[in-house]
């Protein structure tokens, strides 16, 4: 089935939350639903229309896959349990650094994320609660990337030809998947959700794996959390798309105390975009990239700090 | 023995120059002396203070190691024909790429380069000409920070212990060890040496293998020689310290016509700094960083490009 994009100035979006609700309400019946919640725009937006559709049939999940950012539990549950939505949190720490050790690539890095997303946690939750029905915020721009080639979104499935039926017993429900991020953001904000949310930087469905290069470990996801902390505390004024740290697995020399000290680089990238499609560096001040190198080089094993300055294309947003 | 540092506000380039001529006479007294020049400011000035103490009995080679820069050999040869000194070309291409062949540890790299120059190269010119000198452009700075243990500097061999002598067959000859940059300079502008060369930003011994992460591979070698080229082009108007481009052995996601690429990522680094012991990055307009970004991006493979922005300490003007 062709997906057809509903563009931002077409979107009446009283009218979307309507047949959404509707849908949901169709579609999953008198059944129970799950859906996972990072605290992203779109799994909030989605949990949202879920929970107006379902109310406590559907179950949703924070799931502390350890590669969230600093506090994203804590604030997650708070900024929901204020909204009168529960969550609940599965702790799969241990299952996603199982699949994700030893792998560099990329792609297997993404599939390996995958694969624990759809076929451990989420077919186990569904086993376990009886819901048949998996909620998620897919959007248009996933698909298209995807389906282009660019890069394999970790939340595309049946656009892949996967039967997540037969494949993992649930089927999934992707009521975000004809609007781009400004439409979703439209969506959020008429269903009442905070600015915090509404407005959040996009965020990878990968999570910090996405910002390491190379094996995502315990230690080197908490050396990108660190960076990842400081870079959006700094850089949240800018009102900029999109804002990250990236933590490269290429070691340069520094030095500490006088002596010579082989040790890591952190990436900055702070990106001025309409829809991810395309998008520029932001031009930030000195004043602010010193500071960042300042902090970021107080991390432990950190000597290097450099900022993007390459457009999208040939960049891409993120770097793995 | 200790080497006393001689300060650019005691330096007299007169009587400094006088006083090294008179010593490299003394010491090669009526022998033959080789010298490799490379065109920086330390070995063009060591080059001419040989010439004036030993005119034909100094032999001066560029040494051909597949890792200079772009247009280097020409140039060099230029200059100093335009200034009566001839200058042989040795073509060591082979020897060089096979010792590096493999290592990607920079002190490796740096020893491999270091055993290529002196034992096989030098070692062999020594035997085949006759001359027992070797005079180089060791300079205050290499000495300090090998002795510190920040960075094996290529050149430092007697003030770790290494009798040249015993275990190359020549003797080396320092005229500049007593001097750090800037002083060097005022002795380079003193001898008659043009701009070009005097005010000639400092680049490393190991030259361009300095500049790769990671394996030193013709290739590689050629992507950061385009890199290298391009900024030394853009940021020659800022009047820098030093100004680079590095090739990073990590590869990043970017898009080529719409697909995913999976490519190579350049950094480049803009110093501020008197003497290379302290520097922090050139705050460069983005119009510059970004013409910088389209450029470097246009070299084949190349799909990412930054710009440093920690200061040393606790990073080092050079990655490798």
């Amino acid at each position: 089935m062709e997906i057809v994009e509903i563009a931002l100035e077409d979107l009446n979006p009283t009218a979307f939350i309507q047949r959404q609700v509707d849908e949901i309400s169709a579609v999953v019946g008198d059944g129970l639903a799950i859906n996972a919640l990072s605290g992203g725009v779109d799994s909030s937006t989605v949990t949202v229309l879920g929970h107006k559709a379902l109310g406590d049939r559907l179950l949703t999940y924070f799931v502390e896959n350890g590669i969230m950012r600093q506090n994203e539990r804590a604030s997650v549950i708070a900024t929901f349990e204020a909204l009168g939505i529960p969550v609940q949190v599965l702790d799969a720490r241990q299952q996603f650094f199982d699949a994700l050790k030893g792998v560099t690539d990329p792609e297997e890095k993404r599939e390996a994320i995958t694969q624990t997303f759809y076929k451990e946690v989420f077919g186990r939750l569904v086993k376990e609660s009886g819901a048949r029905y998996l909620l998620q915020g897919t959007i248009y721009t996933d698909v298209e990337e995807t389906v282009a080639g660019i890069k394999r979104q970790h939340n595309i499935l049946s656009q892949l030809g996967i039967d997540t039926e037969a494949t993992y017993g649930y089927t999934l429900v992707e009521p975000l998947i004809q609007l781009r991020k400004p439409a979703v953001r439209k969506v959020a904000h008429a269903l009442g959700l905070p600015e915090s949310i509404y407005n959040r930087p996009p965020f990878p469905g990968p999570a910090l794996a996405a910002r390491v290069i190379g094996e995502v470990t315990p230690e080197r996801v908490e050396t990108v959390r660190a960076a990842t902390a400081i870079v959006e505390e700094e850089l949240a004024y800018t009102g900029a798309f999109q804002y990250l740290a990236i933590l490269h697995e290429d070691r340069v020399t520094g030095m500490r105390d006088g002596k010579r000290a082989f040790g890591q680089q952190i990436e900055v990238r702070c990106w001025e975009s309409e829809d991810a499609r395309t998008g520029s560096p932001t031009r930030l001040p000195f004043d602010v990239l010193e500071r960042l190198a300042e902090r970021i080089t107080a991390i432990p094993g950190v000597v290097s700090v450099t900022y993007n300055i390459a457009t999208k294309p040939p960049s891409t947003i993120e770097a793995v």
